[in-house]
């Protein structure tokens, strides 16, 4: 499930999501209650006839962006205020206005509000902000009762296994559509990642959707689902595509690499994707030292493609109980893990 | 004909630029023998497998850009040197030195190199520029006589009857394959534009192409086939899209005007491309405000899919005798008339 900030996924079409693979796009309401503002869209139809995609929304609360990129931020019961990093403006998100703005945008999943915290943070803080969580949660559901789209709530806990256990148990109570576990990958060892994310998933009810928001890699993803994981959001294979980075079953392909200058073979051998198709890593460098447009278009679509690929053959692993987690047979992996998404810029990255 | 200067043309996938009518495309010899250097597009099988773009391929000599883009440009009889804006390096494009550019890069029409003087520039200058670039045409089709590409020469002359009339005359006695109009649209008066072209194209061969180099608005389109072309390229369709202005039969939207904010209508009614099927000017304008590369695609494929029906109507009437030049019926021109590129970026002009 890719990312698309700005009701958009990044360089893509409708038409070419549809063509890749994808069945669902997430748009982030922070971005979009600001700039044009959600009121617009929902009088040209909500984000569904605005961006021109029929398929499944999910739409976040807001919250993760405003704990991460707004300025002035000031949380307090009723809910978050702050300034929009576009103009300087004020406002305020509570429960009841993230549900009113989602309902604007007019997702078929719409998340609950709820307190992101840094990493790292003390328990009593962690534990304040999970209890804040709560009950937004459960004035979100509130608020969203007469409504057609589908809520998630959201289970924190920082890096606690006590608290990542109360959040979810708890959460679970308040009997949402589906779930979400929030707060992971935001600078902790990845270890600890892996271990919230099994006590989480662990207090959340299998027979609904589970959804890890912000994870990952390949072998991220991989490993939440075997943690039992759904549903995954990320701006790995967009990011960095625009950064010059594919992902491969064969590893990592850094395009601006001197070595591709005159290599006429595609970004992976074994990817049957349209820029595996029809460009060769010579072309796509030296699109992407011009600067050119396209380079991020190529490496977005291939990116996408691999990443749709990924998941597909993991589903099918698991329907055809042959799921053995990372030694699943069939998964194109890449032989070398990479670490993050920050790693991958690193120099020293494993590349092919 | 749109202009791709880094062996795209910008924005675009080749599978884009067949699907909106294009028959050729431009590359610009200057910036490929830069980067990444035309000896590893000839080991990549040329422009058309490099860029992945089958049908015909027009290159430029190079001479255009070193007299407009390049630094410490020394001219002598036997050529340019220049430094390379890129990375600083010297550099020398003599006339065989240009063709043998060109043949790397294999492309199916080149072009002499000739020498471009700045406007305004007095007529002694133009007349030793002239004789330069007539002297330059001889050695160009000489360098390129084994060659299976076609050549053009370029008729230059600067703002001045008798030299253009003369640079026509003694290029079309070389007998090249097709021939060029060169100079013009570089800041003289639009009068005086129309008056040299048609001084030029009356001394060259009808029955031979006719090219129009680095035109024009869709105006300028009309005027130049009413005076005897029968080829052009200009950047306007692409760069403006980028600037976000889009070419309609009705006038020109300037996409990030606050009266597009709320407007669920096309960028035109009349037009049948994929963005204007598929996208609202409000959706159009959002993404131009948010910086997205979306924005850049799909008002670049618009402006492509205009330039190519006001080109593909003109040709239609012409073949059925109903050529009137400018008033010709059934040709898309907008009411208003786009003077230049410039003043389309004014916020004053013509806006629908």
């Amino acid at each position: 499930m890719p990312v698309g900030t700005h009701a958009t996924v990044k360089a893509m079409t409708s038409d070419e999501l549809r063509e890749v693979g994808t069945e669902i796009v997430l748009a982030n309401t922070f971005h979009l209650m600001l700039r044009p503002g959600s009121e617009i869209i929902r009088d040209l139809g909500g984000l569904h006839g605005f961006m021109n995609w029929p398929g499944p929304i999910l739409t976040d609360s807001g919250g993760f962006q405003v704990f991460s990129l707004a300025e002035l931020r000031k949380v307090g019961d009723d809910g978050v205020t702050f300034q929009s990093p576009i103009d300087g403006t004020t406002h305020h998100l509570s429960p009841e206005r993230a549900m009113e703005v989602q309902a604007h945008l007019g997702a078929d999943i719409t998340m609950v509000l709820d307190e992101c915290i840094p990493h790292p943070s003390p328990h009593d803080a962690a534990q304040e902000a999970m209890e804040r969580t709560l009950t937004w949660a459960r004035r979100c559901r509130r608020a969203a009762a007469s409504s057609h789209q589908a809520v998630f709530g959201i289970a924190q806990g920082g890096v606690f296994g006590d608290l990542r256990r109360e959040s979810a148990r708890r959460t679970a109570e308040l009997d949402f559509a589906g779930y979400a576990v929030g707060g992971l990958s935001v600078g902790e060892p990845k270890a600890r990642t892996l271990e919230m994310l099994d006590v989480s998933l662990g207090e959340l009810p299998a027979a609904k959707p589970r959804y890890v928001m912000g994870v990952g890699t390949p072998h991220d993803i991989v490993r939440a689902i075997d943690a039992g994981a759904d549903m995954f959001d990320c701006v790995l294979p967009t990011r960095n595509a625009r950064n010059g980075l594919a992902f491969t079953a064969e590893g990592v392909v850094k395009i601006k690499h001197a070595r591709h200058t005159c290599d006429p073979s595609p970004l992976s051998a074994s990817c049957g994707c349209s820029t595996c198709r029809q460009y060769s890593r010579a072309y796509l460098r030296h699109l992407y030292m011009s600067n050119e447009i396209l380079s991020s278009r190529l490496l977005t679509y291939h990116n996408l493609h691999y990443f749709h690929a990924l998941v597909r053959a993991a589903r099918q692993a698991i329907r055809e109980n042959r799921w053995r987690g990372l030694e699943t047979e069939g998964l194109p992996l890449p032989p070398f893990e990479a670490e993050s998404a920050d790693s991958l810029e690193a120099p020293d990255g494993p590349l092919v």
